[in-house]
């Protein structure tokens, strides 16, 4: 029983060190993820800003589209294809009307971010993701990585965008 | 004529240069706005993101919120009031439906940002900007600052939210 009592112990301890140890971003570090072998990389909630979206339907979204040293610079020079080296990241959030702000501006118009919802990565490898185009493609909810049958529904969907290198999203000024 | 010749060239030359020492943000650097004197912070697009939001009714943009160093450690770390040397930025964009979008996800779920409609800063000095609690306000509209009628409506505005340091926008993890 000692034996057990001391495991929970450590099993508590653990939890919390993971609990204490969750970065700013409010993501989890991630397992790797099936397929394409992406993690989460660090410091990603620290990126620059690419642009923001709203998805309706079911997804019901608000994004902030984030980019690395590279993306950044290849969206502003406007250099396409991406060079390897380019992460794109997508984060996500519930759509969530704002009674606190409706209440203010005296009109239901303010929609702002609940929840997060997951969080994608592209990742440009022209060699190593040679077969979808360069990239490769990542999905985390909670830190735990899609399965495989979802990641490989990325490709088909983002191979239509060719002119600006499968990349839906346009920068913001 | 060759005189208004040399004018035309002159001034083409100096558009062009204009054009091209943009800033990568697409805001020109601004002059002083009245009232409270706040100029664009240099930089201000590769500051990091606090939220995003999309207002609806008359505004009806997608926007994001950035944050300069001490705005970022502040809302990480829950400190309120903002710190001296908070300043937290709002972009805004016109709320655009994407086509190409739509296309591809085959419904029409997906809305963007279009153009920039205005930029606005909120600028914590304590002491500077006491009558307003602590807070200078700045709008800006194609690099040029909104009159001092607009920005007498800031502080109104923001002050029911005392909870929050009169500041609208919760961090999203």
């Amino acid at each position: 029983m000692k034996g057990i009592a001391f495991l929970l112990v450590a099993v508590a301890a653990v939890a919390g060190f993971v609990a204490n140890s969750a970065p700013a971003s409010g993501h989890a570090d991630g397992e790797v993820a099936s397929i394409f072998g992406i993690k989460i990389p660090p410091g990603y909630r620290d990126w620059r800003l690419i642009s923001v979206a709203h998805e309706g339907g079911n997804l019901n979204d608000l994004r902030a589209l984030l980019g690395n040293d590279v993306a950044i610079q290849a969206y502003r020079e406007g250099k396409l294809p991406f060079p390897d080296g380019t992460i794109i990241a997508r984060l996500a959030w519930s759509y969530v009307p704002s009674e606190e702000n409706n209440k203010v501006f005296g009109r239901a118009q303010s929609f702002v971010a609940g929840d997060a919802t997951n969080l994608q990565f592209m990742v440009k490898d022209s060699k190593k993701y040679a077969a979808t185009g360069g990239w490769g493609f990542a999905q985390f909810k909670n830190g735990k990585p899609a399965d495989e049958a979802l990641l490989k529904t990325c490709f088909p969907c983002h191979e239509p965008i060719k002119v600006r290198d499968l990349v839906f999203t346009h920068y913001a000024p």
